[in-house]
């Protein structure tokens, strides 16, 4: 590979889905953010970021891509130093995956400009490192489906095992992100540690479920199946309006309604993008007049191709 | 239809399949139980019983084929009597479901007998009727895929959602059933009522990889995730020898190995039915030196027919 600098864009992910908590994500087509990385000389990493907001940390030594892009120097051991720019182009804290965005990104960027670039799966652990800063937890149900594309499952993580679910890519999934935020800690911090086995199994019905109207494209039973008993009761009062925007969501004719990550992005499932439209328009209505909260809107299939590089010099 | 007696045969299941605890079941091919019906011209039902064993109850009352096909001509009201013999070909408490079995071929049987017989699937809540007599609660995961064959997954019971998983049906299922008897109420006593969360997410990793697996006929996906991190340790404690059968059934080369549905039978699965053979003979050994216990053994890829008519007159 003899790339002197290139540029990356790491997909948003909408991770849990439902009752898949914590094993399954998937990655949207945007928004995403932009890693460009360029050879220098002097040996090290050089950081700075671009954004429009102010919460994102420009210190290398607080930002995820930037510790991503050295643990990779300290592994891979380049003979030159890296240039790197996050354009941080994805809200912070809003259940869509941000860290993990950034995070792939900085990992695919460095990999690129290696003399001999490792496969695309073999960076995840790196990714996860980043995941790690962000919110003390490696998880990889965003990172992997930002990284890889498509459905992810993480079925284990000692050791590390992502599926990538054979799926028909038929289902189109709306996204609605309240412009409000939502720390993952926080978000974590109140779940509970136990739960009722009653309620386990019926979780995992619909994780099976949902497994299967996914790899056959089934709008309406993953639609069933993203019906989340455990996690969603517990974290909607962190959400003002969730209720009233998924009640609407359900209305305009979505098979199914549930929390984006640990929100406060609220996802939804149907079968068009025509009928996504008039969901998105519902929720967005929703959220307006339950909590006057503003959002933007996201209408995505399954973004399969996952972080890619965009641009070589 | 002008059926005047039919023999109907419904086969043993595996329920449960390690992480799939409550949800998932799969047909075998054998063994199953046998149900003779005929008309008569006297109403209501005189029934009798075949049976090798002592412990199938014969009187009406007790017999759960005797309840299932009580409750269908309570609710079909056929302008004449029934005459049933079950022929009880299975193991009571064995773990492959065999109150499903007879349930399912007395629902069945009934049926083939109408003026206007309904859908297979409508008679799954009346097999539920002779599961909830057996064991105080009506669970499907037997008795569907015995009444309907393949794999089924039972996502939720209010209402009543019963799905065939679409399987490629390539992998071998070996059962090894000990002969000693678990009843499914204590096997269900004994289970906690709230577990970790950790464990939970974990297992429900799991079942989606489960169904992934079973979707792609991928043996060993299906052996990694028949792993059961929360019921199996404690039901294990009822199944003399359990460990070192399960480890006799890994290093025979299974691909992974747990309980069929409350016990005392333990599943594997392999690739072929060559290595089921040599897996199965090391289960029985392990069996015989662990806890001095013979063995039957069955050795089949999923039966997706499920119940059928054998023979009419």
């Amino acid at each position: 590979m003899k790339q002197k600098s290139v540029r990356v864009y790491a997909p948003a992910s909408i991770s849990n889905l439902g009752s898949g908590f914590d094993i399954l994500g998937l990655a949207i087509d945007k928004p995403g953010d932009f890693v460009t990385a360029r050879r220098m000389k002097e040996p090290g990493l050089k950081f700075s970021v671009l954004s429009a907001g102010s919460d994102v940390p420009s210190n290398p030594n607080d930002n995820v891509a930037a510790h991503v892009a050295a643990m990779m120097i300290r592994d891979f051991r380049p003979d030159f130093g890296i240039e790197m720019i996050l354009e941080k182009k994805m809200p912070v804290g809003s259940g869509l995956g941000s860290s993990a965005a950034s995070s792939v990104a900085a990992a695919v960027a460095v990999n690129a400009l290696l003399k001999k670039p490792v496969p695309k799966n073999e960076l995840l652990p790196f990714a996860l490192e980043g995941e790690k800063k962000a919110s003390g937890a490696g998880h990889a149900d965003n990172a992997a489906p930002s990284l890889l594309g498509g459905v992810c499952l993480v079925r284990s993580y000692h050791p590390l095992d992502v599926i990538q679910i054979p799926i028909r890519n038929s289902i189109v999934w709306v996204v609605v992100h309240p412009h409000i935020s939502i720390r993952t800690e926080e978000a974590r911090r109140i779940l509970p540690v136990a739960i009722a086995m009653e309620s386990a199994v019926q979780q995992w019905g619909n994780t099976s479920g949902l497994t299967i109207g996914l790899i056959k494209g089934d709008v309406k039973l993953v639609g069933k199946c993203v019906e989340d008993v455990i996690i969603e009761p517990v974290r909607a009062k962190l959400i003002p309006g969730f209720h009233a925007v998924k009640k609407a969501a359900l209305e305009a004719g979505a098979s199914g309604c549930s929390i984006s990550g640990s929100g406060p992005s609220v996802f939804a499932v149907t079968g068009s993008a025509a009928s996504g439209k008039k969901i998105a328009s519902a929720m967005v209505r929703a959220f307006q007049q339950s909590a006057n909260v503003e959002c933007d809107v996201m209408i995505s299939k399954v973004n399969t191709k996952g972080a890619r590089v965009v641009q070589t010099k």
